[in-house]
């Protein structure tokens, strides 16, 4: 369960980078990034935390907002240099209030015809059900 | 349309993580980066093209496997470092033939109850429709 062997931290000075999915929603809430120390952390705790560039160091997600992400699924890809976490978001992901850090549109070609449809479904299914 | 004002190429040695996610299923497929003269080109192309950082030089994704991403709709986050692009993925996104790069799995602490369940059903839809 802890097992990280195929996980390469060396490629990008000691980090990677971490994109963090909404297990309900499908959306993509934010990317932040882990060094070995914030991953195990992450896996003992159950909620993510991360490494900031910024401030160079350990910070737990929602620790001084409370906008914590309890985990649900982790994965690494086919290389073992980024980790997509699925996780349960509690308010707003992103520091501006916003649900997800990607509100900035760069280009939409189409309206979507995908999952973004049953996004608001499985938002009302889940609130029933609870 | 391609105002780029909000991007930061700066701060990761000119290059930009960007998180590729299926529009119609919401699964995110892969993670690469791009620099500037490689973003240009998916907003001129409408096709995703990366820097690679191990043989440094761009690419065109599927150039050699024919698994290229049209571009569907493309965001940059609120600290302007991180692209999210949704696509249209054709065949398999990763070079190990399968679906998505996150196909290795640290943990999963329950079923999902989210998304997951309505991606096989969008990918009927689609095909339905088409």
């Amino acid at each position: 369960m802890e097992d990280n062997e195929g996980l390469n931290f060396d490629k990008n000075s000691g980090l990677i980078p971490v994109v963090v999915q909404d297990y309900i929603t499908g959306e993509v809430l934010m990317l932040a990034y882990m060094n070995k120390e914030s991953y195990e952390l992450t896996l003992k705790t159950g909620y993510m935390h991360f490494f900031s560039r910024k401030r160079n160091k350990i910070w737990k997600k929602g620790e001084t907002s409370g906008n914590i992400q309890e985990v649900v699924s982790l994965y690494y890809d086919c290389d073992g240099d980024t980790i997509l976490a699925k996780v349960k978001q509690k308010g707003p992901a992103c520091h501006t209030g916003n649900k997800t850090c990607f509100f900035n549109e760069i280009i939409k070609k189409e309206n979507l015809v995908g999952f973004e449809i049953l996004k608001d479904l499985m938002v009302v299914i889940n609130k029933r059900k609870n």
